[in-house]
């Protein structure tokens, strides 16, 4: 997949975690080796500063470095969605202008969080950032932790604001997937819906969605690329097989410890020099992880793969 | 599908609601009619006793009368899974003895509601009836209304109690439909799934469900049995286009009145002398109704049936 | 306090448990006998047929069965606020009908359960109840388990409804107990206001409630009846020790085993021959509940009595 | 009440909110004015950078600022606890070593949020930033918006940091302030004990609270004031009557508009120029907020102060 402006995006997406050093700083060199080998293994676009990659424990700073790293190691072969929501509208704006020089696909701008805001200050504040931004605009519907985008908001804004491209929505209800869909596409066919719950990739993409934005594709990219691939061939059968042993891994990483310290594991297991999560944990905690991390290296090879 | 004993469940039930005469009885001709009406049109069992049969407003005494006009008007025609919950266990197997004699092929149970009970009293309380049942059972989920039935849960009770032949999913989550499917399958092949949520038909189909239990069968049961039909003959694009049209339908009916209430109104306007609801309403909630029969009249003829 | 017809309803009222024998039936002797210890021990009123008296475990014969037996028991010493809710507003009228010749003072409602209904639904439901009950009406506000009953829709029905006397409120919200006195004893000043929440009980008499009905007062009725008293006499310090006996008793009750099992444990503890609950049990669960009765035996004597 | 290193935290604190000029930047002379006006009226302490305060719609700089500006105002005569979360433990402790040298009494850490934190890990947060502060922390409860921080998370905090000195909990619910309290004061009696839900805080401070952090204390201070001097001389009928004042303006604020917006225009209504929100709003909204104007007006005016 080109990642020239206009591009329509589709496929999986990684919203990867990131790597941190002894003294809890980003490492870069890791973070763009862990970006190219996710590239290397198929991924269509790289999500950095989503949930999974903890956008809120690091400074508006950082996230700005987050985002020049990845863009800077994936040199083109594939879009980068930049997260780019800052504290307020003027902040937003000037991350979205950052990731456009860093050489950014699209922003994604997670809904407002903390407050729970009613349908329509989401749209205002939607609205606003996507009248203002220099770089295309995707939403970023997380409803279990952030202000709910309901469908009417959606339609309402690819309605009216032509940098408002695609969304994600992180709720896994097929359902409103599907309502998504049948609002906005007849006015706007070249929008992208991306599912962000693993576990329900395959219906997913079955009811008409361009992909997946998945954490699970930031430890078994392998799996996920065919997944993607089996559906798009029609290969059901192989498609909901591996479906089952992605959402073993999502089960088993998200129940397994605080989200996404299983992720952490997860991918230090593929090789990855992870280091210690901002979040401080108990020696318990402690504890808990390592034998997480069996359960999880046990369900990466169920996927075929080597952890 | 015959109604035979020991015969696997698929299709679509229709958990039908149960038209009440001037004084509020139980209106036996016209329920009667309107079960041959869902036969003629192709559903393939019924449900009588669901949430949308409203069986929390009958007594016992006429819960069963309903099970047995059911049956009578279904005439081995399709088989009918009668819901058959009552206050304890005890009640509970009166009323699958009741069942079995009227000709029911199953019994549906929902979950112990009111209190909401943990994972273990479920399993206990599935348990005790299924030793007891003279007649087959299938669980019923609807974690929004009653004490939700994990999957683990669901497990245990296939793997132990033969009794238990299927399970009616209202939760609408294709993930947690998945999983089930995944736990259970393996060690009970002949086991049944139901998704008992409208709007998630198809993609529920293509998971892997038996069948469905919908609200919608109940209106236009033509639509629900061709996107069963659809699905099974691998048209998928006219499946979802069918989709949207029940869709559409559920949400009008569903947030358009307390539920059930929508239904009765829709099924009124496919001839049947419904009556009035045993739950009183206000003038103001009669005017509404009103108007949400124009609204539902619409969403009916969009499925490409007569209002 | 007099259970004389009209007389204003106050004090602390038990929503006692039913002792059931070998074969799962009431035992009436010992329900007689549970309530005539729980009248000698001081608690102002009995409340059978409550959440904690598990009303849908049992039948509607036997529902009846219970309220005579108790109205039988407390022999006019206190009054009875009898559970009447039953499937439908002809069923609930016949149980009002029964409750006003077996000797109670009011009824006791519950929300409509199982379905959640709107504020116009409830409201239109009580309405009904109250134009036709014999018998005066307490409403049953238990938003965990049963559709809410509002500020608004409580203080509809105070104005409008001279039958509807009071209100049981378990949602253990002071400040809306404070918004629903406030708003219905400017029009209605003898209106009865209970709580049903056991750990905010002092607080709420405080903020000007009535009195509480109380599972823990069917354990400990010496202790809540000695709360009451204690804020009628202005011993707030008193009061409150007292209050953290009966609330660390509660969750330890409440929070060991599946409500309302923890209070058959306790009023076993009590000296009375509860029987096994209806609701079968693992015999993972009965361990429990064995290790859960030494738990609940401390709490009892912290309180100053002999359990 | 002095604000000397040490003294314990009691009675009203404002978590008030900041002006923003025609540009959206602070206006630091209308925030100065505005925190003198508040200690003018009474209030015992203040609370800036709290949810009413738009915490999350500031950069960390202004955050500092905030602190800086209202500490000056504030001049020694009132204590400052100065909200002071940040993204990360390290960026906490760098706001903490700021609100310190800008002289506030404490700092204010809300709960992890977003994230979901388990206890044990709002635990290890805690502890982690208590090990680190330079200056008193307290802890910050708001369960609807922010991981809970639950009664034993509180009692090891208070067992195992001397620098942990007090919480505020939003949650209003009474049964768990009074756990808290029973948990927490027999091992660190001088612990402080904040409400945060302002249609509590009567009934709070008669359980034991020490004072209470209000939204509506930023616009009737002067009745927030007397609530605490009438319960402090044991006049509970006026105590609880401007309880229902300050209640009935909460409920209109809070209900009115998405909060804390209601409180914007209140404070507007107190002579003080708020600006426009960060948050957009549509035309519709901003209508909308003109009504609410007028309710709002008409709810001070009960309070007995002039709007």
């Amino acid at each position: 997949m080109p990642s020239s402006p206009g591009a329509p995006l589709s496929g999986i997406l990684v919203p990867h975690m990131v790597p941190l050093d002894g003294r809890g700083r980003i490492n870069e060199e890791e973070l763009a080796r862990y970006v190219r080998w996710l590239v290397d293994r198929g991924v269509h676009g790289l999500y950095p500063n989503g949930s999974t990659g903890e956008f809120t424990r690091f400074t508006v700073e950082e996230r700005r470095r987050i985002v020049s790293v990845v863009c800077e190691a994936a040199a083109g072969r594939v879009p980068v969605v930049a997260g780019a929501a800052e504290a307020n509208v003027v902040e937003t704006i000037a991350a979205c202008q950052h990731a456009l020089e860093a050489g950014a696909r699209a922003v994604a701008i997670v809904s407002p969080f903390y407050f729970k805001l009613s349908p329509e200050s989401v749209y205002a504040y939607f609205r606003e950032i996507a009248r203002e931004s220099p770089i295309d605009v995707t939403l970023y519907n997380i409803p279990m932790l952030a202000s709910p985008i309901d469908v009417a908001t959606v339609r309402r804004l690819a309605g009216e604001c032509p940098r408002v491209i695609g969304i994600k929505d992180s709720s896994g209800d097929i359902s409103q997937m599907q309502r998504l869909i049948a609002a906005v596409r007849p006015i706007r066919p070249e929008f992208a819906f991306f599912t962000g719950w693993d576990a329900a990739l395959v219906p997913m993409l079955l009811a008409g969605c361009d992909g997946g934005v998945h954490a699970t594709a930031g430890v078994v990219p392998e799996t996920t690329r065919a997944i993607y691939d089996d559906v798009q061939a029609g290969r059901l059968d192989a498609a909901f097989a591996r479906q089952r042993q992605i959402t073993d891994l999502l089960d088993i990483a998200f129940l397994g410890a605080d989200f996404p310290e299983g992720f952490r594991v997860a991918a230090g297991l593929r090789g990855f020099a992870m280091g210690e999560s901002r979040q401080p944990a108990t020696d318990a905690q402690q504890a808990d992880r390592r034998v997480l991390a069996d359960k999880i290296k046990a369900a990466i090879e169920r996927c075929g793969v080597r952890a």
